[in-house]
């Protein structure tokens, strides 16, 4: 139901200005420039031409039929526009404008609610970021490249109620190399909010992951419906801001939402299996390992490192969040005390200092391959003199359809390398081994339910 | 009673291979090229010259006085060599070789401290990265300047139980602009440990706050009593590792040392003020608030934020860190209005999406000069256009020895040249708003105790 939206085949954005700094500029701009198959129409009265290209004085002027309207005007003038929409018979717009509920302009809000009702027209907004499609090249995001870096492609979707908030995690996820389906920022969500794009989502098939930033929702009842149906089908992790009184009487001057009781939340949040992400670093955490990975058999880890204090946390880790350290059967066990000398074969498999790409190489193997080991994890400390990059392809060829393979690595530029390198071929790698024991959690709580 | 470890001006590498990726190798080129000022000498019986340098083929055969001697060969060799450094008269040695209590090779180990407290030498290790000092130049960290970054002058110093956990730390703080004054990988710590470094950074000028790893220490209460004191000059910073039982048996194997019930561990730091890190992560976000504001007054935060969610999800994390939301006086709050229009003045103050560096300004200079207020915490989302490079200047220009600046900013490229500018003037940024929050709360838990 919201196709019109991201397969949209002409697009008008109404308010293109030619000040290049304007909203409207920036987003018929990204347009122009994007991979967007589809025709892109510049809508502003005052002037002849934008970028090269002949403006219309408003959307009824164009004279092929007009899937999506992007609006970014002032907000005394959308309802005008939102009029021509009507009679144009648009069906979707997306409204980036600010200046109505969340200033308090409640009036402005439900008329606008009232003419879009009456025209049968979707809407995503107003005061939001608006939509970003990696596949099919819609791109509303009102914030030039040099800004917000747009993602790869990949199986991420994300809707946040939160623009700014929405922009700034865009942004950092797609320098960090996440792959995105679809992006929406919905604002005050006069009449399409988070259930609406949950449920497109569900059936949406570049998307493997589903994540979301919420302050509240309008329709809780239907929120719980959908939510269960999801969560079904994909993974969804979910943000809650205003979890405190007084941060959702913040919430309600943001976004115009009650943030509501937030053990009222948490219960639906149990209830339909979302994976609660506490903060924000869990989302970037957990997103990523539902990403590369739609399976696990089990909870009993192996550890494997080069540095015996990550093996320590690792191991308390994996205590502390209810999971299991693996043990390997005696067979594999005696195979690799007898490869590797001196080296205690436990859990975890402390490699030393003086670990090579071959001494990884085998205790993965024997773990993969091992009945009582469901997952591996990691760390690989990539100042050890005897790693070599070669080691990106190894791990990365061992990746299989059976049992996760997490890497935990800390450190600058040679680091930063060889993870960005792993992370390219669908290995995820975590900084520290918290946060990777915590990700291998939720994927387990998620699959294993 | 370190200073030899430290103002060393003569120095001697055991174990200087041609081999240039053997350890002796390493450590003694990283002081041919470092800023060193004293002299070094290569001892090896088994070449003649190595980088231009002659080598020696025992301590004893230098004619000069021999400050410290770094000794990089193979366990069963080392004996020897301590031998030889009593009859040189040498008084400190670091051993980087492993092969001691750690693989079980207790034996070993006895005879060694034996023999050190036979000739009266102090010795940082063995199964060790040993030292360096970012004033003084000493440095022998085994691994080249291309697998661990060495970090710019500062005010940080860590102490790390584990070498290869404590290299991989150094590297990333390093990326990330982290200054140091120390670093000291202590490994089986023979017969120095932690209590020793600790009382030695206590009085060490450069020295602005310590942070240390640790699995566990031989001497309790010795280590009670020295913390106790320590704490009372400078903030201490400490991540334990080994708090499960599962975790306290693999520490065993790992540095030779019990763990210990963790609940005395916590009943130490607790009574002594130590600021306990409960993972990795938390290290890096409490250091740096610490290196950069040695006073905070009072617990009442001001937020001022560009992105409303990140406001929100400020003040959920000031109630549930039990800090304080201030509450602007009204002629401040007044001024603002005024100047600000629409927008609402309360906390977080939200200049919404189009804020510019002059509207933070007057958010800023405000809340600084606000008896109300103790701490402003900025949430600057740099992905929204009308924030400039300029920001840098004007927040850094704003830091005084008053209240403490924070900044969360999220975000790729342009955000990461915004974050390092301002953290090189001297205001820390946090990626994501719970770690700013927390970081304030350890900081005012430390100085408002």
């Amino acid at each position: 139901m919201l196709d019109g939206f991201f397969n949209a085949k002409n697009v008008a954005v109404v308010g293109v200005s030619r000040d290049i700094n304007k909203v409207g500029h920036v987003i018929f701009q990204n347009f122009v420039e994007s991979d967007f198959k589809g025709n892109v129409f510049a809508v502003n009265p005052n002037v002849e031409f934008v970028l090269g290209y002949k403006t219309y004085d408003r959307v009824s002027d164009i004279d092929e039929d007009v899937d999506l309207v992007i609006i970014a005007i002032p907000s005394k003038f959308v309802l005008d526009v939102i009029k021509d929409c009507g009679k144009k018979k648009v069906k979707n717009v997306v409204i980036i404008s600010s200046g109505f509920s969340e200033v308090g302009n409640d009036k402005l809000e439900k008329e606008l609610k009232r003419l879009l009702d009456k025209y049968g027209i979707k809407c995503i907004g107003p005061n939001t970021l608006g939509v970003f499609d990696a596949y099919g090249g819609v791109d509303c995001v009102f914030m030039p490249k040099t800004r917000v870096k747009r993602p790869r492609k990949g199986g991420i979707s994300f809707v946040s109620q939160s623009g700014a908030v929405g922009g700034a995690i865009l942004d950092l996820m797609s320098e960090r190399g996440y792959g995105f389906s679809k992006f929406i920022g919905y604002g005050n969500g006069v009449n399409l909010e988070i259930s609406d794009f949950l449920e497109y989502l569900k059936d949406d098939d570049s998307t493997r992951v589903i994540c979301f930033y919420l302050e509240g929702v309008k329709n809780g009842e239907r929120f719980f419906e959908v939510l269960k149906e999801v969560t079904k089908v994909k993974p969804v992790i979910g943000i809650k801001a205003g979890v405190t009184v007084e941060g959702g009487k913040a919430a309600l001057s943001h976004t115009g939402n009650l943030a509501g009781d937030d053990r009222i939340y948490d219960g639906i949040f149990k209830q339909c299996g979302v994976i609660r992400a506490e903060n924000v670093e869990e989302l970037f955490d957990f997103v990523k390992v539902f990403d590369n990975y739609t399976y696990v058999k089990g909870r009993k880890i192996q550890i494997i490192t080069n540095g015996g204090g990550y093996g320590i946390i690792g191991v308390d880790n994996v205590i502390k969040n209810d999971l299991e350290l693996a043990k390997m059967n005696s067979e594999n066990k005696k195979f690799l005390k007898n490869e590797f000398g001196g080296i205690i074969v436990g859990n975890p498999i402390d490699l030393l200092g003086d670990a090579d790409n071959n001494k990884y190489k085998l205790a993965i193997e024997k773990s993969l391959g091992d009945e009582n080991i469901d997952i591996v994890l990691i760390v690989l400390l990539t100042q050890l003199p005897l790693i070599n990059t070669d080691i990106v392809d190894m791990v990365a060829d061992l990746k299989n359809e059976n049992k996760p393979i997490i890497v935990v690595s800390t450190g600058g530029g040679f680091t930063d390398v060889l993870v960005r390198n792993l992370e390219k071929k669908g290995v995820p790698v975590y900084l520290f081994p918290e946060n990777a024991v915590k990700s291998i959690k939720a994927l387990c709580d998620y699959y294993l339910k």
